[in-house]
């Protein structure tokens, strides 16, 4: 039902990390829809999209331009065949038992690029997501998931702490008792019992998810400001450390500054008027004033 | 089945209030049951209960005195006819657009004010829920809702910021995942699904809604200690900021003033008699303990 | 199905303790499976296992053991007969409502054992679940309830606060409309609802529930590193007052300190070989480095 009209990216520059791999086919495909939503596959199929270091720099180098791409609106994040993502990939667990350190991890950036990311990200979870792929999803804003996919906090397991910032997203997701579940056992859930967690916002059957996450996305695309949900987003993350006043407090400052804005206007008049709103996009522009930024920052 | 009395209230003195509208009927109406329940009324029906300034005056006069009123042991909050509030009158959101200033708003008390009353608020939320509206909803303490409830936090969609603490609020309600859902896309969800999320605390046929809250908010009048609701509506807030170590020692402190105070004696005491417990109302004398109310401010 | 090896265990040297009460059978019965697994079972049937002086000292000299014990992995907390613990026998209630102080509270460590307990704590809620009952089911990690068990928080209807950091860990459960609900109105709720509202994480049925938790918590001992649990029940601790690129920085230094530890290797190594991990058990060693504690205890 859901018409999809989407446009190739143009060839990634990946410099020097396409030729770290032999795979002539990029580890993440990109597309960009009219709306403005990008769509970025992990695209390992034949390894069921296990993690490696040339994803990992270019899934960081794909949300740098995203981010800085006015067209992009918002991301949908996916994995090309049956898996989202099940964890690193074999070989780096072998090297790292052996006590090899197989990439500078200390030299990269942390993993948890969609939280930093000033756009809306939708998790389109097509089937397995687990070790990094789970924390990559619970970085994203808004997850979908298939009934049978499986979900799995292995830190567990290997003796490893919650990486990424996961035991401070997962118990806000979930509640405190199910993310002590799913963290010291280190069990698998299906979709169904993910959706009943909190962990998973809407559930659909395979042949619908991703046209169900793109029209999720188009709508965020269309019609809310790319401004505010910048604002929004990093207001959802700060506030959890703030009490209500301080929270209350900072939200009438950042109001003075949005109704001083462009997209507050054309927002209103859109809705007086019963038409579309028209915002502008954001990426060239520094999204936040610089007195906020440099307050958010300190 | 429940017999409701309910005795209409002195017509309020309003001041300058009334004297800015031409409409004769008070913008909230109130009602006092025999069992110290306040009843506001949003009552703008011809406009679905719209938000105007003569009713956040009103609003915030009401529960000024609600607060020192030691009659009042809870509070219901509702919309007359089939709206709770559905946001901004628009003629406010006219003038906004055009660059006027249709209220000196930043006059006017912060719009949170069922958080800071001492008393237990619970929202009868009939219909259409957005904008403020939704905001004076989530600011309640408990929610009940039709099945046809209309929710909405429509700032992504005008430009604006989560306002008023929601981005504080929301996500403590129903989650990090659902919260970033509901603010980025200003969707609209009724009952059924706010219950699933966590947004509502019970569902109500309409015939029964008002009912069934007005009886909760009794019980809560009979059976439980305002001092007690009074400082645990405080520790509920205040320890979404503090470690689990500050909170039980801010509890065991806590519980030590509580300990000396009437109503525990009488609380124990009418558990062992098996009897109704009687506890003093509050709003005459001081809820708090001086001492842990100037550190509380602090 | 289950076959559950329980080996009693010594009978405990309760020093003082057994003195002060003429019941020959120990207020906590403690049993000790195969897999690592301590039962506490708190036996005052007859009084449906309400709380008295000598059962918690008991209860905190066999947490105390158990944490210790690098026998012990994982703990379940049960009750016998058909309640959990329906709170204060009324022999301290009655006691404390005539102003006498039945025991040195204050003397004592604070109620929340199961918290600071450094492996994981599985509750079998098996019926009545109020008062200090109430809060020691909510200070474990995990909880299984029987469809009947009655949960109450009672503090609103004694006159008292919420105790124990039960305010700070009630609405990261059950999400902070849920928390007000139960809090202020001291109201009782099932299993059903229980579970609805994320305070239990699994329904089971009578007979069932015992091998159930002790399932859960023999996987837990098997498959999962202790050191590992450890550090995860603090960081999903600590990390609640913390920002997020705070906890994620915490993470990535506890995670170069876990990585050094035999877990892990251990952990990738039973994983790529498709064999179940053996892990060493915690408690004759430190848990964590003594930078990184004396880090967390300043």
């Amino acid at each position: 039902m859901i018409h999809l009209s989407i446009k190739p990216v143009q060839p990634t520059d990946t410099a020097g990390v396409t030729s770290m791999t032999e795979n002539p086919a990029p580890e993440i495909l990109t597309d960009l829809t009219d709306d403005g939503v990008m769509l970025l596959t992990l695209n390992r199929p034949e390894r069921h999209n296990a993690w490696t270091l040339e994803m990992e720099l270019l899934y960081n180098e794909l949300f740098d331009r995203a981010e800085h791409d006015p067209q992009v609106r918002a991301v949908v994040l996916t994995g090309a065949g049956r898996s989202f993502c099940p964890g690193m990939d074999m070989s780096v667990l072998d090297a790292a038992s052996s006590g090899a350190r197989p990439w500078p991890t200390d030299q990269l950036p942390p993993r948890t690029r969609p939280m930093s990311f000033p756009k809306p990200v939708v998790a389109a979870v097509n089937g397995a997501c687990a070790g990094i792929g789970f924390n990559q999803a619970l970085m994203c804003d808004v997850r979908f998931a298939v009934p049978h996919a499986k979900f799995a906090a292995a830190f567990s397991a290997r003796g490893l702490v919650a990486e990424d910032g996961v035991s401070w997203i997962l118990p806000r997701l979930v509640g405190y008792g199910n993310a002590a579940d799913l963290l010291l056992s280190s069990r698998r859930i299906n979709g169904t019992e993910a959706l009943a967690m909190g962990l998973v916002n809407r559930l659909v059957e395979p042949q619908d998810l991703l046209p169900a996450a793109l029209a999720y996305a188009s709508e965020l695309a269309r019609s809310a400001s790319p401004y505010a949900m910048s604002l929004i987003k990093r207001q959802l993350a700060d506030d959890q450390a703030r009490t209500f006043t301080e929270s209350r407090d900072h939200a009438a400052a950042l109001l003075a500054t949005a109704k001083r804005a462009p997209d507050y206007r054309e927002g209103v008049r859109s809705f007086i008027e019963r038409r579309p709103p028209e915002f502008a996009g954001l990426g060239e522009t520094p999204a936040v004033a610089p007195a906020l930024a440099q307050e958010a920052s300190s």
